[in-house]
């Protein structure tokens, strides 16, 4: 069978041999215009235009055809020609037909026929030819230039029918656009015009998705295309349009702001009550003016500046009543101006904030859940603003005719902290939160906040993804973000890095959100990290370090041509995020430094700098590529926010030590707080308890100077089985500001001895380092068993000794699952299906971990967990706790009284971290936790488990994760 | 009658006309060693030695004639001539007969005569022919020159017969003397010898001590003359040498460490149950080698490095039993080698820490007070180290036949902080405690810790001139210590200043000893006085700038050759002090801007850093003057004190900022915490109140820059009765990184307006000023009537509308009375006789402030006290309240449980005050309290009153007086 082939003589030749693309004039035009977009896609990737024509005789002996179901003589003819069979895609929804067919008409030998169900279909079609041929969906945006190849194939009979998309309604919000989409828009284009929509469109269609909330701070989208220019692109290109949760029948937010005032026929008061005339007006004209086009129409009203109608005194009853009578005049208004068959217009209503109680009244007063005016809209929930889901529908509610949509956050304009700047999402939290509101049957609308966009391309990307292909990417789909991650790399850059960079690009994205997923760049400060505390700053920064380098290697090593899109697409958002992290890490380190007298703070107060530096060149130079195309883009203020937004945000403050006037040094225990000069007055004995966990061998202290001048020390080891790196030497306080001396243990020179000694002569004494490193009896313990050496144990949540599944009434089975990578320090456990409730003792799964203690008694632990909501308005999120054979505690492991938008719930958001802790008995030796899976929700990171009231050190990170049996 | 004249051609002929001095053979040897002093001192004056002849035919016309009663044949003769009469003066302590005689033998016409009771008053009396020809005490340790002068006459009948000493051993502690002294010692007299004694004898005795402790932390007093040369060199001055309250017997601190081992005679533990015989040896031999000089010998025995002696299993009756046993091996020993009539034999013991419950016993176990043992002994008290009296004798103690001494400390060496470094001491705090102290009958010995010496001439001499002087200086003596410190300045530079700078230089000394009297330089840190709350930083810089340059002003006004004097005794204490309490409240207005982002944070760093450099070259100019004459003196650290001796010492964190990267300003309200960018999300309306005081016209805030860009600002007023100082400007965060605006307010033009505003427009919005200046209506209320205006009441205690006197059994008046200066922001009042407990109703006098509420309720006041320890082992210092008509409210003004060394005390001498809150009822409108006197110890210098629970802003000082009518 002939292979179907283009390559680069046949574009080349296309005057002499013939036309590729057949261009119907029935077909819709902005399917026409897609066309053209991968004509354009075939030249970057053959150095060669492909030809179109409207008369099929002009077409060359190999063609591309294409068209959607009703609008296509062509595909008419050949369906009826039996050449392919429309039935397959026929009433579908977005899908379409890619085949190749032999002899469609006379003069054509061989066609790619590219026929969609409706225009969306075969605008996916269309660039599902680019996608074979590698072309980016961010070739237009971000100018990713494809591989030049010689020649292109596919199988004769290469016959490929899509799937509907998961998701019906897939797309993402322009939102917080001020200073840096507007910026760029302004200078780009001149506005928030279609010229602009243009690329914003294309960009949305190449990922697959297909609706839109467009930017609406300060813009009108209906009135800026200019005139309707932006509804009508959107309309061409079956780009259905929406707004956000406060912006009712097609009006955008400022628009009644423009329009209002005393003479205004809309009236002076956003207010359904006192001018019920002027609002319906309002909306009505609204309807009239955009009905025409696809759109998902919000209902419902809010307050202005997202608060809430009424006032304060009115009940419950009487928001209920009034937000009724919005929904019956929208829906009239909707059926008078849009469509007759309200069931036929996809509308949408936000169940958000005051809202909420409005949908579910109480016990008293019946809400709107179920009423007529809400049949067929789309009920759209919402995460916290900062990617945890709230209340998701239970079993009875997904019924609902209109179903349920979800709006995400990549980027957030609000509290406790907002963040703008550049990406700072994790896929695997992505994936873990949209794949349950999927399964809790969220599948009517997704919609992402991306903020200015730029630099949201990757988990965008995921995003509509996931929306598009659920059954590819979500809950099937266990670990796969970091497959997802790997393609997407070879998606963008596969022409432009080998397989080794792509590794290390790979390194580098999944680095770099892991770390905003443990704090965002924006809400990072000085407190955030403990300085010194088991070393978490330290490792971190190591880690950056690691991946700055890696940044710059890709850096150095793409080719100048290519560098735009690295720079703008990767460079730009992991250097911009791990600068700014280093930045508060180093001034962490700096404060906690200069409080003890270091002179190191003043080299460190010189990192800081070059960081602040650093951040500022970035951005600049982020704003000069490709002449200025992303000018504006890198405007978001992200360093020190004081308040929720960044207004009176603050750099970190720069600390530096005066030098003492005689010699000084400090020796500090690393990974603690201890410290000492050897004053024989004060603290001069320190304790290093490393090598009390048997697997580690190698453990340091520091010796840092106070002053300026020549300081000597001295180090013994009172035992030939511990060794320093150093016996001595001497800091300046300048030059040699401080150094770490390694310690190294031989157990096999021990001979039965537990402890030794280091002693460190200071200018002004000695220190004495006690070196505890009695070993561990682990015989007969079992592998996976943790022993407490240092005080405390700390579990990583996947290192269970066990784990029970469990059936019960579930024709699933339930289980915990390790989710990997999904934990600030290694991953975390969860339980599937994630929808259910689960009993303990009918179908709870549980994990089981092992630990021995060396005192019977009460001890607590920590849970460290993802700080998820709970999906019911019960509040509460339990799990089952069970140490060796004691009964089952059932714990809520949210406080009481826990609300989102409350302290407590800002702390979690902000960490992405919540902290439980609960008082268990333990044996001497030998325990066992089980934990059971009871409420959706709870996915486990970390334990940590000690004596009662004998915490351990403060960190961010929590202890890192202590002995256990075979590790 | 012929006067009696000294002149330069007397002197400078005495080759030929003949000597002045006569020199007794028969005379002590001391005494002439001190007259050789005094005839340098006339050659000092007058620029020729004057001669002096064993054989009184060479005297010439004019002769000095000096001994001792018992000692002198010539005084025997003059006697007996009855020109002058003896019994004026025998037998009486340490006083001498200054008179002109005529004729008094054969071939000189006049003779001044210097008749001493005792070896030291014939060389007070000396020394008093030397002060009258107004050379200083200082003339030989610190250099002091006195004027030249042509002559000096005595009129013919001249006669003065000298008082008795109020207090009989009267003397410094020469303590903590490494590094300073000590470095001092070795440098300049290679050790702690009779070479350096010879200086400090003469200098205790030109100040009219009598009495010494000599240094002990390293040093052997009778080992290192060398051999007994010290001990015989104090002996031959008749200076009386004591030791310190663990150095029993003759024995210095470091002896027995020296001379304890194995096989020692004096065994190897200071253990008076395990070591009886070696220590009763080791007392033996001390006395036998040191008990043939004029001592008070310390009695008792504590623990090694001031620990009690027995264990703490012990109980009371055993740790007195076990000191009895001490004291009566001790009386024995001195019985048998120093004196067998003990009675005559001076003794001192400590009642110190744990000693003192050993000494009073409790109500199952007699103490040792009244005991056999202790007869004649003379019991010493101290201060709680920081310049607070502790336990004072009752009426019935007072009887005790051995007296009471105290033991007084300038410098201290112990916790909370140490304060070693320079003069500190405030005289108004000596008087009222020291005055108290010899009223209590504390007087038979008086010794006070002068650490160093240096830097502490001046609260030295004051010291001793008040032991030496009760009468004229003690409690007789209020408000006399401003007369004290001029006559001290007129001594030591009468010859040098004129008279203004005389009291530019009273208002040095004043200044800088009343600011340390607020905080010491060494207990000084960041977080001492409140950055910006009352301006109370911005005032005192205020202060501290106008002394510094007073100082150089004085500096480079005085002559080279008495530069040095100068510097060393007043410019060096002075300007190290004012330079370091500048340096950290530079380091809070540093810390407080840097947190807030302003630029001005970076200039402040600087000026930090000169201070410090200023310190260190002070230091170094300290110890380079005169060669080095006073070379260690200035080591003694004395920056950031973290524990209670200077280990880890820690210089002030330099906070820089980096600037913001757009322009941006924040508006602050002077002297409150309030701030704004104007943010239109933020806070961005401020209030400013300080109109709200009827007697204030001016007040101010400050626009400070974020950033290093050009800002600009503009102020609008929108009254015309508010005016500022400037109505628009711009900030380059470099040159000009802030700018204060006053704000004056014309009262006369507000047409009954009581609010008034000002806008600052900034780079980002809008501060709003809102300006409170509602008048307040005071008719009707009398002189002193304070009136609530802005929330508090802040009343400076000398500020009674009246106060009552009362008598009732005492003879005494009871009475109020104001201390001048005794006040950290103006005096205080303490009730007089300072011995008496009073009865309210009875004897209690009071003093009784007016104020005016807007609201009846409940309010707090807060007492600011000196931190004064009571008077007796109950621990509690009452006073009476009464508020208008209500009943008396005794209140304890020591919180439950307060202790010396406790948490509470430690505050209290740091922050040299003490504070107690009381709830008072408030009628609305005119109120009245009443302040009784309760009991001994009560030093009222503040009271703050407001509502209950809304105490003013934080600050050090206190809330600054508030208005009152006349103010």
């Amino acid at each position: 069978m002939l292979e179907y082939v283009i390559n680069q003589t046949l574009l080349k030749n296309s005057s002499t041999t013939g036309s590729l693309f057949f261009q119907e004039k029935e077909a819709f035009s902005g399917v026409n215009k897609i066309a053209k977009k991968v004509m354009h896609d075939l030249e970057l990737v053959f150095g060669h235009a492909p030809a179109s024509t409207t008369n099929r005789n002009n077409l060359g002996k190999t063609a591309v055809l294409y068209g959607t179901v009703g609008q296509s003589p062509i595909l008419q003819e050949l369906d009826e020609k039996k050449l392919i069979d429309l039935s397959e895609i026929k009433g579908k929804r977005e899908v379409f037909l890619f085949q190749v067919v032999e002899s469609p008409f006379e003069g054509v030998e061989q066609a790619l026929v590219i026929a969609g169900s409706d225009k969306r279909g075969t605008i996916y079609g269309l660039f599902h030819l680019s996608e074979l041929l590698n072309v980016s969906p961010l070739v237009d945006w971000a100018g990713v230039k494809p591989q030049r190849r010689e020649s292109f194939s596919l199988s004769g009979d290469m016959k490929y029918v899509s799937k509907e998309p998961s998701v019906r309604y897939r797309g993402f919000f322009i939102n917080d656009e001020w200073p840096a989409f507007g910026n760029w828009t302004m200078k780009r284009f001149g506005g928030f015009n279609a010229q602009m929509y243009e690329h914003i469109f294309e960009l949305l269609l190449r990922m697959k998705g297909n609706y839109m909330w467009p930017a609406m701070w300060s813009a009108r989208f209906f009135d800026e295309g200019p005139g309707l220019g932006n509804a009508e692109l959107a309309d061409e290109y079956g780009v259905v349009m929406g707004a956000s949760h406060h912006e009712p029948c097609l009006r955008y937010g400022e628009e009644y702001r423009y329009l209002r005032g005393e003479d205004s026929k809309y009236g002076d008061a956003w207010n359904f009550i006192s001018n019920k005339e002027g609002i319906t007006k309002f909306w009505e004209d609204g309807l009239k003016r955009g009905g025409k086009f696809e759109n998902v129409i919000t209902v419902g009203m809010r307050g202005e500046q997202d608060t809430s109608i009424m006032g304060k005194d009115a009940t419950l009853a009487d928001n209920i009543q009034l937000l009724r009578e919005v929904l019956q005049t929208q829906n009239k208004l909707i059926e008078e101006n849009v469509n007759s068959n309200l069931s036929e217009v996809p509308r949408m209503l936000a169940l958000y904030k005051e809202v909420e109680p409005f949908f579910y009244g109480d016990e008293n007063t019946e809400g709107l859940m179920n009423s007529e005016e809400l049949e067929d809209v789309i009920l759209m929930l919402c995460d916290d603003n900062h990617g945890n889901l709230r209340t998701l529908p239970t079993k009875e509610m997904r019924n609902h005719s209109g179903g349920y949509g979800m709006y995400y956050h990549f980027d957030y304009h609000g509290g406790p902290i907002s963040y703008e700047w550049v990406n700072s999402s994790y896929l695997p939290k992505v994936w873990e939160q949209m794949s349950q509101a999927y399964d809790f049957g969220v599948r009517d609308l997704w919609i992402v906040n991306v903020g200015d966009v730029a630099t949201q391309e990757f988990p965008l990307s995921y995003f509509l993804d996931l929306a598009y292909d659920f059954e590819k990417w979500g809950t099937n789909a266990l670990n796969k973000t970091d497959d997802y991650t790997k393609q997407w790399i070879k998606k963008q850059f596969g022409a432009v890095f080998q397989e080794g960079d792509m590794e290390k690009m790979f390194d580098l994205i999944n680095g770099y959100t892991k770390i905003a997923h443990s704090r965002r760049p924006e809400h990072m400060n000085v407190n955030v990290y403990h300085p010194v505390n088991y070393k978490e700053t330290d490792n971190l920064l190591k880690q950056i370090d690691n991946l700055l380098n890696t940044a710059d290697e890709l850096y150095n090593s793409v080719a100048t041509e290519n560098l735009p899109e690295y720079f703008a697409l990767v460079y730009y958002p992991a250097v911009g995020n791990l600068n700014l992290q280093k930045l508060w890490l180093l001034a962490g380190k700096n404060h906690y430094a200069a409080k003890l007298g270091k002179m190191e703070a003043n080299k460190l107060t010189e990192q800081m700098k070059e960081c602040l530096i650093r951040d500022r060149e970035l951005v600049d130079h982020y704003h000069t590529i490709e002449d200025g195309k992303w000018y504006g883009m890198g405007l978001s203020e992200h360093i020190g926010f004081v308040h929720w937004n960044e207004d009176e945000c603050q750099n970190p403050i720069l600390m530096n030590v005066m030098p003492a006037n005689k010699p000084r040094l400090v020796v500090t225990i690393d990974g603690t707080e201890q410290k000492s000069e050897g004053s024989p007055w004060h603290k001069n004995k320190l304790f290093l308890d490393d090598f009390l966990q048997p697997n580690v061998e190698e453990a340091s202290f520091t010796i840092s100077s106070i002053s300026d001048l020549e300081a000597d020390y001295k180090i013994t080891s009172n035992q030939p089985w511990l060794t320093c790196s150093k016996t001595s030497g001497s800091l300046d306080g300048l030059e040699k500001a401080e150094e770490v001396i390694q310690l190294k243990v031989d157990r096999s020179a021990m001979n039965g001895e537990t402890e030794g000694s280091i002693e460190v002569e200071t200018p002004v004494g000695k220190v004495t380092i006690i070196v505890n490193a009695k070993p561990v009896d682990v015989s007969g313990l079992s592998e996976m068993t943790f022993v407490d050496t240092n005080g405390y144990i700390s579990i990583e949540a996947e290192h269970f000794a066990s784990k029970q599944e469990a059936s019960g009434n579930n024709t699933n089975v339930s289980r915990f699952e390790v989710l990997e990578g999904y934990g600030k320090t290694l991953s975390a456990v969860k339980a599937f299906p994630t929808t259910e409730f689960f009993t303990v003792g009918e179908d709870a799964p549980y994990v089981e971990y092992q630990f021995v203690v060396q005192k019977a008694g009460t001890y607590e632990v920590d849970f460290y967990m993802q700080p998820s909501n709970p999906v019911t308005k019960e509040n509460k999120i339990f799990c089952g706790l069970q140490v060796n054979e004691e009964d089952v505690n059932i714990v809520n492991t949210l406080p009481e009284g826990y609300r989102v938008d409350g302290e407590y719930w800002e702390v979690g958001v902000l960490d992405n971290i919540r902290t439980h802790t609960s008082k268990i008995n333990c044996k001497e030796g030998l325990n066992t936790l089980r934990i059971y899976a009871v409420s959706p929700g709870f996915v486990l990171e970390k334990l940590v488990i000690y004596p009662e009231g004998k915490k351990p050190a403060d960190s961010y990170l929590g202890p890192t994760e202590t002995y256990y049996v075979g590790k």
